[in-house]
């Protein structure tokens, strides 16, 4: 019974060989795929139930899953709301966690708002045709927005909808999407921090997982609970290794459609450059925390904030080396060369593109490293002197030769405000530490004769420097109002030594962004006639990248492997418990400290209940909170990260290893059950009340 | 309470800092690091009585842990032994397990024996003695074989003890170990491997882990048990994390004193070549169990076998591609370099032997090419037929005409014997195949006027000459007889097609060996002066690579950054069921299958039990069943594998990432206690019976 190894290679084989690139379209689904490679054929009824089912959490996603209007979504999207109804002591919902025993108790929101996409409308005929004849490139660029805003409008009268434009395919495709918005959203259950985001920032981006990252949100409307015409099933049966999701749910962004060229730029000059800067800041930060344990605990959620940073940027960083990766693009960056050089039209249109992106990128490359430096970062005080100065000098010039930013008069009055506003409470310390770090850091990487240096050090050491910087009077907004009314003269005769680096420093600083954005025009207007020629190409049998609007992703419940062995396609409440054994409550910060009711709860729940799982499917930033179904529709998770692998998928999708990682439906319900002592939740998601 | 971040960090920092390289010969403990690094002295009587506790198993280690002569090593390590005494059904002791419930029951392993180290005495001064003025090279090497084989014969006498010569730096130090040997070794308790080694090949080599890999033995003498003047006591406390451990054990080989060119060597040649052939063979081991269950059935342990030394040599590999780890290995040796340089008589000696090295290496980079396809590798009958040619054609020559192997009469005798055994009955329809693809990957790889090429095809296709290679009749003992009694004339006119080929190829694997000679000749003799050289500039202040001799290594028990995350220092029973539960059964041939009793001890043990954890320790293949003391010299645990980062170890060490795995001696006793009902064995063991 126990062995049955060649079915078993042969699955394994089959689960690695069955993973499926793509975020789709409702329109454009993949069918063909579904039914040939699983079997699996959704009726019109089912894609339009799980369609309706979702929720738009803004930058993040959610579905209905109760007749009264439930939502879920991850602790960790839904984290803000539960901060702002919480408060001091046992009402840190945050750290306590909350449950409303009787929709009495449920907190409502302020502000909070939900979508759901009832209206799909591809409007790309009307779009274009606004564009005539003759119009320049930005005219038509405006003229479709012009139209697509009228469309946008009229929609919006008709319907009651709330509509936002779509762009797909970098513009080959103009869609208005309609949103029903509930503005009624009350807090129903959301568990500790400490469980929800169990490991910490350590295991953050990372599986195996323990993470009960969900939250209960009831949307009511008039004063009740709202009944939504779809919400999903919750499926009691779960999943197991090699069963079919899928994921609807609202991925953010992705650039899979950039040239070769502008991911080895991304690979060899700007994500090394902002690595090499968070690593200094990060050694920065552990020196001044090395300093005391009060300084420790004031900088360490940011050094853990940056070494998250340090984590993702590494992972695309990763993603991009992989050569077998890179070669794949580019060779399907040839094929599509080749493509269109057999049509004149998209070649004089587009066939250049690929070296003009290449051109500007090269010609920036030294940007990367001297943005590092020529900076206005060094001190608080300091890009606002920097605005300071830009005030004065731009306002006293004609509107046509002002800097972008502060060219029409309402711009201008944005920015003087800016000038003029109270500084938030910083810690003098840690800016002086920093000050001081930051100069010695211009003072060894920068000659004694780069201007920037001469503007900020002035010739002393990086000591002295930061000494002479601290005693400016800038953060006194007086200050800075006596210089905006004395206008030009009052700021050439200002002695303070903030206004003095200011006044030198700005010319440079503007310099360093108009050569940025004039490579970055090139860029946008070449990538843009790229994916109008890759868009006449291949039309829809691809997949537009990632934009925040609704997609659909699926695959099998797979394995994969890493760390020399295969990680295990579930885990479980043993798991969890193990974890927080091994590391105990102190460690990292007390990242794998369990909250004292789950302490209790393991003499109460049964442990081999399934807690989080890995599935073969593309997902990026903003698909957390999308529920998981199984091909029933039925809800069988929430997912909530991707594995450490899954980070080049920025890039490109490898279905060897992009996993995501997904709180399972079961240990949900366990935990309201047990944990939670929730029953109540328990039967109206089964729809037993 | 729950956060001190500044001391966790500042502790986990230790941590780092703190991992100790060096696995140290007993006569040369580091003590000085010991003392500063951890406040440890240990006392001569300590280090007498852990030295004098341990065991060496052979090819492993292992310790006394009871009074009456319980030696416990890992099941692993001692797998030959428990399969030696077993049977069918019932019997099956690798897959049931055993325990003698009283010691009639114990049994004895037929031809057993285990090792004391008892006696260590330096006599490099007695055999450089022998070394007289004028001696060649040659002649100094006999003069000391020699000399040591004289002390060891007399020592040998006067003490009773079995002495075994060690060198180490290379030939800096000659030393005699004195062992008292145990000849009666009986089985007391061995557990299922299904549990001793959960997680199969996939979870070999790697971290976390959940391995009940122990067993005990019980050493006999004059049939009863045999009280050994030390054993280890049994801690009862445990370890946690950042508690300094000690391992005692017996390392097999290192290579961390070859050259840096020998790295590159290895790195850029002789390695990549034996991942290909692994690699080929895996893949048409594979292609053969895609035929059927039953081709599968046959080959999945091969297949799995192969892969494990994928693993491990591509862990070698990524070793040796460590780019700042190879940069400090070249520094090193170029400060020994530069110190050689300036004393005249190490210059004259050595100066020239990392050259000498390099260039012997670089003439045989096309080897590793070469010898992946000249070889007699293609059938099991090629080899046999090869050795009957040697025996025909050197027998005719005078004996310093002969070839290596088959110069003097007794090994010509031994020659001939082996080509008249008849053969072990193998898998003619394996052989086939592989016999097919092998010819296959000749066709592919070498052109059609290679001599090897040829000679193997005789210029038909690869499936014509398997054909005809198949018909021969040399599995006969009685077709080699009638062979080698027709001598050189009977061998000329023989038609056999394997005979054939092996009469052209012999030749040609001659000259291939000749030259692969030549080269280690001269790497071992520049390698032994560069040994000479380092020995004389450093002395001991540097320990020796392993060479199977006892040594001690330390270190903390400690996480390392893995898999995006910090690795959990310990696992628990808990991690156990987790990793069973996520897998089940029958997920890669049972790897996480659990032995029946298993499953149903889960609700009897204490689940919370640490299970395995990682320790800084340096220690390579061979420590295997080395005993894990805490710094009272108790035993907490025993060592049965590293990391998957632990396997650039052979070349150097990185304290940041290289991980000893050690079972919990507090699993140990659990185990014994609840799952097997063997609390008899546990009062032995803490000394109360």
């Amino acid at each position: 019974m126990r062995l049955r190894p060649a079915l078993l290679a042969a699955f394994a084989l089959a689960l690695v060989a069955r993973a499926d690139e793509g975020m789709w379209t409702f329109d454009n689904l993949p069918l063909k795929t579904l039914k040939e490679k699983y079997g699996f054929q959704p009726s019109q009824d089912w894609l339009e139930h799980v369609r309706l089912s979702a929720l738009s959490f803004g930058g993040g996603s959610g579905s209905f899953v109760s007749r009264d209007g439930l939502a879920i979504t991850n602790h960790h999207v839904g984290r803000g709301w539960v901060q702002s109804v919480s408060g001091p002591g046992e009402k840190d919902f945050i750290k306590h966690g909350f449950l409303a025993r009787t929709r009495d108790q449920e907190l409502k929101i302020p502000g909070a708002t939900l979508r759901t996409l009832m209206a799909m409308e591809n409007v790309t005929e009307a779009v274009n045709a606004a564009v005539k004849p003759g119009m320049s490139a930005a005219q038509a660029t405006e003229a479709r927005q012009n139209a697509l805003k009228g469309l946008r409008e009229a929609r919006g009268k008709a319907t009651g909808l709330a509509y936002s434009p779509v762009t797909l395919y970098q513009g080959g495709e103009f869609w208005l999407y309609g949103y029903k918005v509930h503005r009624d959203i009350r807090l129903v259950m959301a568990p500790e921090t400490g469980i929800a985001a169990f490991g910490g920032d350590p295991d953050n981006f990372t599986y195996p997982r323990h993470d009960l990252d969900f939250t209960l949100f009831r949307v009511y409307e008039d004063g009740k609970p709202y009944q939504p015409a779809h919400h999903l099933t919750w499926g009691t049966e779960g999943v197991k290794l090699g069963d079919l999701t899928f994921v609807v749910g609202h991925p953010g962004s992705t650039q899979r459609l950039i040239t070769h060229a502008q991911m080895l730029h991304a690979r060899d000059t700007t994500l090394p450059a902002r690595l090499a800067s968070l690593e200094t800041m990060r050694q920065q930060m552990k020196a001044f925390a090395a300093q005391s344990d009060e300084h420790a605990r004031q900088v360490n959620t940011r050094i853990y904030g940056i070494e998250n940073s340090l984590k993702a940027l590494s992972g695309y960083l990763r993603g991009l080396k992989d050569v077998e990766a890179l070669k794949g693009i580019q060779q399907r960056e040839q094929e599509l060369q080749a493509k269109v050089a057999t049509d004149p039209k998209l070649q004089a249109e587009a066939g250049g593109s690929w070296k003009a992106i290449a051109q500007a990128l090269a010609q920036t490359r030294d940007l990367a490293f001297e943005t590092r430096y020529v900076s206005a970062r060094y001190s608080s005080l300091l890009p606002v002197a920097v605005n300071l100065v830009r005030v004065i000098e731009e306002g006293a010039k004609p509107e046509a030769q002002r800097l972008k930013g502060y060219r029409a008069e309402t711009e201008l009055k944005t920015m003087r405000e800016a000038a003029l506003r109270p500084l938030r409470a910083g810690n003098a310390e840690l800016d002086g530490f920093m000050l001081r770090k930051g100069l010695e850091e211009v003072e060894q990487a920068l000659p004694a004769a780069h201007p920037f240096r001469k503007a900020l050090l002035e010739g002393r050491s990086a000591g002295e420097a930061a000494k002479s910087l601290e005693t400016s009077k800038l953060a006194d907004p007086e200050v800075r109002r006596a210089l905006i009314e004395g206008g030009a003269k009052a700021l050439a005769a200002c002695e303070d030594p903030i206004v003095r680096v200011a006044r030198r420093i700005a010319p440079m600083l503007a310099a360093q962004a108009r050569r940025q954005e004039a490579a970055e025009a090139t860029v946008a207007e070449h990538g843009a006639r790229i994916a109008r020629a890759r868009f006449a190409v291949y039309g829809k049998s691809q997949y537009p990248d990632a934009t925040g609007s609704l997609r659909l992703t699926f695959g099998p419940v797979a394995t994969y492997p890493a760390n020399g062995t295969l990680q295990q396609p579930f885990t479980t409440f043993h798991g969890l418990y193990d974890r927080a054994l091994a590391w105990g409550p102190e460690a990292e910060r007390g990242a794998w400290s369990l909250p004292q009711r789950w302490v209790e709860a393991k003499e109460k729940v049964n442990l081999s209940t399934p807690f989080n799982f890995v599935h073969a499917v593309d997902i990026i930033g903003g698909n957390s909170g999308s529920p998981v179904l199984n091909a029933k529709g039925e809800f069988v998770g929430i997912i909530f990260d991707g594995n450490i692998e899954m980070l080049p998928g920025n890039f490109y999708y490898d279905g060897k290893v992009n996993r995501g990682v997904t709180l399972d439906a079961r240990a949900i319900r366990e935990a309201l059950e047990k944990v939670y002592d929730a029953g109540f939740l328990v039967d109206e998601l089964l729809g037993k009340r």
